[in-house]
């Protein structure tokens, strides 16, 4: 731990703030990923100063190869940071004047840390947005193709856990791709809010120097430019945005993780996961663990945490900066670290797992699935569904309380609970027929798969292609 | 409380829930107020039948004036909510075969009442959002209405709540309306999220029935319909993005409130809340308390509770629907009508209290907000900003001790401070001047923030063009 | 919706509030469920004020029969709360004035709306808590029969949800009960927090009158006085506590209901709701759902919420009393509520439901549950732990991609793996013999499962007579 | 990074894990602070082993030695920690045997991860509530002696952020610590709900070996032994428990913050923070922040998202360990150093900051705050309190429409607003009068507050005697 030093505002002080203070005001520890932005941003501002006439183009360009010079050794592990720097913009300023002397101290000129904090932020916010839309992208092709390469395995669908109806495998994939595609998009909205320039606002209320900020923003890859320095310094929407953005898809991905533990569970047994994403017990010689889905799982309750945590730190707050704001950076990294990492742990996962296809048909046989057909066929013939519904529950009932299925009753059977039922209500119970029979779209008949099959693949297309877009800046 | 009865499975079943199960179990209360949604959906759900010969055109007559019949009842409060219906779906279905007959009872054919409850849910999402886009740019306004009345007026920024540097009042509130719209934003996205028809997906995997879910969507305004039945009836996105959005309006309503009460404060004193807008003691004689901005500031807590609530809800829930689901409406209602009527509030507040002009410019005077100019004009004339800042800081330091003010000091103390301060120097610290000098985009010079109050009036525009045309629907 | 009227501070204003502002500011709704607290409070203020000599006897008399009057026609459904009023305090406050004159308007004298609100929410805290203590009690000795009378149960015991070693159901039910014992601590500490009278703070630095607080608390059944008079009226840690044990209480629901969800369904199999604790299906006739279990575990989220709202509520509120508080009553009512319920819908389910005892032994003899008694075996005789795992683990494997079971191999098998394995080895998969087996303390053999169910139903005695002790007051 | 390697059940599985899932499974930077607790436990579980003859007396003293051997490798930092071995368990079990051979392998005889890993964290929760005892005590001191070397300084009490009534300095101190009282109880009972042994719980049903679990709670201070191996290795209520009195008690140092920083404004005055407990701008040369308690005021939100993180983290987990549980300590630890870092930061702010008694003292004169006792004068006379406090509320209105003081009226001026005013009426106004009128228990008259400095001082007399009973342990 460092001595406590001189500080940038030493100048006002009588005292200096002692090592306690120094390790609990810091923020080096969570920003110093932010250092490529940092330096990207000093570079362009460096640039424009001199442009404009502020700083000599000497110093700009001084300014420009120190920087750099700073970068390389950051990326090969070759700089200390010092705490005692309190946050990474000071760190890599204070090294940049070491090197090159009061040049480097011009480089404040027209700026504060308020609009620079903001601006390494949204650099930032922006490429975790796009990093996190190429995960999603990746699982998603990961459901697409155990879809497409199942195409005609039944399992049981169910609602509240019990067997509802009987689905198509490639069916229940694909409605996860359709959450995904939704993630997507929020992730897409976050990167939008991350994209507009607050620099130039300095502290709060703008700065006297004749900077040129559509040059900065230009240069940067910025879309716009913050029209209110008040708000620019203040701002941390885009982070909530993306936070929310990583927390819902975190949701997602639990629902996603719950049913794999079930499929992985001996009672289920409709997937087996790959040895490498599965761990065992260290007491237990026979335990097969879904720990990854579990962790998956356990890991949302952080997510919606850090936005929890986000959300309070903002509320009550006047304008324009306080100190609060500091907390904004490690929650929503948190998130963004841990959505990444699950989405990765469930494509692996998923493009791994064997797909017990008899264990699923095997379940798609049991629990009374075809009942709902039962009582469609006696609707389509003119009852009344609420009566039909009703005849069907005493069959059930019946079959239940006897230990046998619908498919072992006979027609006889079928005509004394209703009239209505004729010699081919046993086509009624038949699982394949029942899967076909629901064809119109968004249903679960193969040739409704297959269409949705495609449709998935072409939103995938779609925004894989923003993707590339903002990828290739 | 009614008695138990009989219920819409009761086929199935040999006893009947008591009445503690049936209050548990009903989401009437918080439902019911879908009934013109849910009356809406039923029509255009039996029309697309009898068109596609599924039940017979005189059956979908009955229906239809049936349930335009209980339309009139219940919005002429002729209507009672039995809670043994259990919800507003049943209650309205129940009531509509006790007036037409077997017809009602073929109402519920090709649908179940798990995409029944999203089709009306959505319907009434893409509602709200848009009395929320009326709300917000209701209070949008009445922040531009109030920049544009108080052109000139000077206030101390405050960074840290400690005065920073001068700003206009016009450039404060215009900064809330940044905010704002990104708020109508998130608000239109939610909409665009609910803008999606899931009837056609029945429990969970698709109906028998040749419906046509096209003409459904066309008849009910939906942009969309779902791909896949079950991410259509399991899929809340849209309720959580719509309690996200009234969420982070609310903390960012929670920070004007803050600032309303601040300035209300006898220390402050920079507004003055209406009468009408506030509210006395029942003991102290002489207070005026601003209750409703300390209302908007603690409801944001509920805002964030109800975000929080159906994000855990829906954490780990399996495909399709669970009943977990049931608990989706009462938070999402509750953040939106708490948005709603916070936006209302705060509209309220602003439109009718007093500037205190005079105690802003005089806030304005003090503090030392020129000291970031003077350091400006060191920097402009060569010397490096650090060393500038620490010039002017031991220069505010003896002012400070000796109860100066920088408007005290001659031209020589300057000079004695640092020889490149010339005899303009004291032209640096004139409050006005200080804020024209802040002149770049965003920035709080007066013809910047003209600048900017028109272009908060474009955008303001644009997302009303986008509002009307939804509401001419 | 009444017209706005006189203000209980009208005397300072010169207008009077409109009718949005009324309803957007009124708590009435909400705490009007307090009418019992704040008449028993009122009535020991002004028994105490008479007794001080501050009243004449003769007010506090016809202010104790006006109010206990008002009392019985609450009760009876004879009172019409008025908006208008703003609150219950106000409500009643009003009426006993319009009943007795003069007399009422003197019940104020020496109290204001901060002590009286904070007096009348403790009390009912208090009663709450009591409450939510029964319903805790009940659910425990739910459990306790459960264990009771089903003593020889073998079931599979899960890790990961993955078998992993055979346990009694009895020991699993047991299991609950050490949780509720701590939702039941927990309850009993918010009462404690609850127990210390506030009323003679007045709105915030106590009164200039000579009352009696300590008689006021007698009288009121309070066991300690506040000591100081600004944390009196700001203090909400007695409703945060209460929210808290309600919320890790449903948290704890949760997961016993996620249990009957996974039990009830066909693939488990280990227990059968009763039909007075399922639901059914409007589409599909044969389900049978354990919707109760799932509103319980989706209603934990809800709980989750209201704890949340309350403390961002919390956060950041100078001192004294700010309207923020308000919304403190809504969060904690509805946890409060929401776990009472839920505690009463887990105990009809728990003590209505089937237990399929062969379920549970058949489940019990699969998954290898055996392999840690194998290995504990090796271990014994002295082959080191890790080597005796990685041992039995091999034997796993092959067994597992041989399709036979444990139980299959073959002593000379099992000598093959490892020279320890002796002739009696295979004892050592006997699925009661390894219940057995686990006899020290808090472990599943049937003697210690019988000890754990004497050392539980201590345990609720002890509570039981601690609340009892209460509910006697 | 670590190659992958060799797990702990390698025996089972024909694959290893790669390095992603190695990293996003490892729990190791985060439980390696639990080495010191990891150790304990395990020389107790040896020596208790060997005691029992289930492992040789000199295994458990090659375990003992080497176990040691590594503490203080740990403790020199000359210990490498391998994110291969998962978790801190393990990294010292491998190295353990690496050390001594066999003998380390046989430690893991009658335990598992599931009840060391409970045990450890028990420990370390153990340990975390007396340090954080410790902080509270601290500050505590802290505001009893602000309040004691301030005995008579009079500033303005607020409701609302309006001026209330005058109360005193070190009254308003008290109030803090009140609620400190009620914090450490919190963590008290946090400490109580760890202090039972989980060990002897084996992975979920206890042991097969015949161990003493007494013995082992004996040596580590254990009060108490777990009674049910299911909950013992699924429990984390001692966790939710401490990080619960973290997040509470963080949301009332938010409150204090909000006082320092609204007090430390130019507009308010009433304290000047230290130089080492502030910060400057690197623009702004005269700016002096209270970072510090904005940092503490900020934190309130992540200590909130850690709270909701573990609650969601826990729900619907059934029986009996999850994966997901191992997201149990990351939220816990960082709830608990942000709370003891902040009680620092709030006591190093108290006890150094200037109290400035004039700036208060001038408040308190403002503002009207007399206003209520001029009602109770009138009460006292036999005025309805309702009609005095409108009488008196006009009053204050004419005096602010004309700029005039309570203290400006003449006697007749008051008699003429009521009869009831005497010539003594102007008493009432005086503000230590006013003080020293609000005498009764826990009011703010000088000898109340003296009162309640004595019992402030007994309170924390007790609780530091429990604190150092445990810390002599």
């Amino acid at each position: 731990m460092p001595e406590p030093g001189k500080t940038p505002w030493s100048g006002r002080f009588s005292a200096t703030p002692g090592e306690f203070q120094q390790v609990f005001g810091a923020s080096l520890p969570v920003d110093k990923r932010l250092y490529a932005e940092d330096i990207a941003g000093s570079i362009a501002h460096a640039r424009m100063l001199a442009r404009q006439g502020v700083i000599a183009a000497s110093d700009a360009e001084a300014i420009e190869s120190g920087l750099l010079g700073i970068l390389r050794d950051i990326e090969a592990d070759a700089f200390v940071f010092d705490i005692a720097d309190e946050d990474v913009h000071m760190a890599i300023e204070a090294e940049l004047t070491r090197r090159i002397g009061d040049a480097g101290k011009r480089l404040h000129t027209a700026r504060s840390r308020n609009d620079q904090v903001a601006t390494d932020t949204r650099l930032h916010a922006r490429r975790m947005a796009l990093e996190l839309a190429g995960g999603i992208s990746e699982l998603r092709a990961a459901l697409i193709t155990l879809a497409d390469t199942h195409p005609a395995v039944v399992m049981p669908g169910y609602t509240h856990l019990q067997k509802a109806q009987p689905v198509l495998f490639a069916h229940h994939m694909l409605a996860y791709t359709w959450m995904l595609a939704r993630d997507f998009r929020r992730v897409k909205h976050a990167y939008k809010a991350a994209d507009v320039l607050p620099l130039g606002s300095a502290a709060l209320a703008g700065t006297t120097f004749p900077i040129d900020r559509d040059k900065v923003a230009h240069e940067l890859g910025f879309s716009a430019v913050s029209p209110n320095s008040l708000d620019a310094v203040s701002d941390r929407d885009f982070l909530v945005d993306l936070t929310y953005a990583c927390t819902l898809g975190m949701v997602h991905l639990s629902r996603l993780a719950e049913e794999l533990i079930l499929w992985s569970s001996g009672e289920f047994g409709f997937v087996t996961l790959d040895d490498a994403w599965s761990t065992g017990s260290s007491i237990m010689p026979q335990k097969k663990n879904p720990d990854f889905a579990e962790l998956v799982r356990g890991k949302t309750g952080r997510a919606v945490g850090d936005l929890t945590a986000l959300l309070v730190t903002l509320k009550g707050l006047p304008l324009a900066y306080n100190k609060d704001l500091q907390e904004d950076k490690e929650p929503a990294f948190d998130a963004v670290d841990t959505y990444a990492a699950s989405l990765r742990a469930m494509a692996g996962m998923l493009s791994t797992m064997r797909v017990n296809e008899d264990r699923m048909r095997e379940g798609a046989l049991g629990g009374f699935m075809a009942a709902t057909d039962l009582a469609d066929l006696l609707a389509t013939r003119g009852v009344p569904f609420r009566e039909a519904h009703e005849i069907v529950g005493r069959i059930v009932l019946d079959c239940e309380r006897a230990g046998r299925t619908l498919q072992d009753l006979t027609p006889d059977e079928l005509k004394a609970a209703s009239a209505e039922f004729g010699d081919d209500a046993l086509s009624a119970v038949d699982i394949d027929a029942v899967v076909a029979r629901r064809d119109t779209f968004g249903g679960t008949a193969p040739d409704r798969v297959d269409e949705q099959l495609t449709l998935a693949r072409e939103a995938l297309g779609r925004d894989s292609a923003w993707l590339e877009e903002r990828l290739g800046d």
